[in-house]
């Protein structure tokens, strides 16, 4: 048996219930999602990436609503469903809208496009964009 | 000899002139950089590409400097060096300051690391995520 | 129909029986996993694989779990779902314990994380680095 | 010093030798290409993948243009330096024209755009396209 | 709730609808896929992205099963699930055959493995090849 | 001009020098490498991804030069240049020898071999992974 479980709050350590409860207070949530009770499983990854999650994602020269959508459109271009899932959501929450949803895909998709046409046509830096 | 060489204006077709011409007026340029050279190539993929990209990038739901953070976070992930220098050049122009380029690597720096976190713990998603 | 289903032992080709019984022998397994099933497919690419993961997969230089652990990192890191099944339990099976499976995981989280860092802030090779 | 130097014919093994013959005689190549100067640092890797790039690549059911096709395809969708500038050079030698090279490169784009925007819109698959 | 669901043609706009009726006469089909039909969402990048696919896919240089086999090895190299299954319909309904599959796959493999092997042996580009 | 310089030592603001005197303490340097040099541009990043790896890639449960080979597997994976050029450095600075990085090299490639084969034969996980 290899595949691990969620480590629910009721069965977690004084040390993984206090990031958990950190979560919860700081975004306003009732339980924190599956991503922290898996990644419960080693307490100091879970406190690590929480910290670091909260110091990046809050609002600072760019806005949450808008760093929410960039975490989206990275997690859409490596496939992740689960990441797709939960910032989808989240952006959703912090504001995104069906059009601004929509126009986020397009970059992404072309994005994802145009970087492939430049590999494959070998397009030297222009000097210009080079300093 | 398989590398192909950028295509001047000089030595242009009258179909990429005309693409060159109408990328000039629209973002108010002298020249085209060497992405719209190499794909001069192939007249119908730089046509299409650049009536895209056009339509995809100009405000709407989203603003113009924020589409252009996202354009650079996927190229970033992506390791499109190229890209990664004409979509920095291009977020500054519609101005990203130096802190919101640091925001936008811190993002898609820990976008890139919970990915793997979420594939490694095979994370299912949350009912309250999926619908 | 375009989806291929899995090629079990009673219905296999001597070719294809050939390879299954040498992975079962060398692996001590009643049965050979999916994988091996669908590659039954086309018995030169379920020939050719084996013989190179076998080869590879050997301890040598480096010990078995750790190279577990490294084709674990490697599926993760490309999110291919069925490979992180596999190797996890390969590399269990190796001797990989949880706080491995952990410490794995965080190298791998930072590992993606940093290399989009470097990326995006176009960092130059150091000299030092580049003999 | 950590950075590999090529390993040259004159300088090389008895069994790194025997794979370099077999390359340019298999080729028709006066010498073999850096990457094979490289791989020779580990014979039994050369020559395992000397041996399945041979038969992977011979025409079979697919020919030989078209197999150098999707090996470039994928090379510029990884971006792989190195790679897209050896498969280019060997699907030109196999008779890819400037017309082919662009019509792969315009597949690939779009390829990888349609792959995002999948992923974005967490497109399900159609019951018709599951069996 | 932000996942969004399919539109299907009777409740579709005109426009949206005006795309769906091409895109079944184009191909001869009953109905559209799920992709469709989700892209509706966004009836400017469902345009845009129908039109750019059905210039880029139409036989040229290449022909057609060429053009459905490169897409699918993409596909296969994102690791893109719907993809997968819809350019492996596709493919085979334009004439990939399962030995012509197998090959794919086998050149799509190989080039993942050789496209690692060169980055992590850091080889140079042979001048031969950069011209 | 939107490319970044290093910042030096001697132009670093105190919170800066801070961090890469911990560097230079934690390695025993003299100097530290470009990429926290690039880092400093953001010194909240600089100091939480200094703290993260530091932290990550002490030895534990696993010893160090494993540490250093699966960081370099996943870099050689993705295709990170200068990540390469470091973790390579690093990994034989803790003991990886030339058989040794052979044998990581021969791991990478495989698994990303496989990773796709799995992609493309839709292989699903036997029950006996799935737990």
């Amino acid at each position: 048996m290899s595949k691990l479980k969620p480590i629910e709050y009721a069965d977690a350590s004084a040390e993984v219930r206090a990031v958990f409860d950190d979560i919860k207070t700081s975004r306003n949530l009732q339980d924190v999602n599956n991503f922290w009770k898996y990644l419960a499983h080693d307490p100091k990854t879970l406190r690590r990436t929480w910290e670091s999650v909260k110091e990046v994602m809050e609002p600072g020269a760019i806005d949450g609503v808008t760093k929410e959508m960039i975490y989206l459109a990275v997690s859409v271009s490596n496939g992740c469903g689960y990441c797709i899932a939960s910032h989808t959501a989240a952006a959703r929450k912090a504001g995104m809208t069906d059009a601004m949803f929509g126009e986020v895909m397009a970059v992404v998709g072309m994005a994802n496009e145009t970087n492939r046409l430049v590999n494959g046509y070998r397009v030297p830096i222009d000097p210009s964009l080079d300093r």
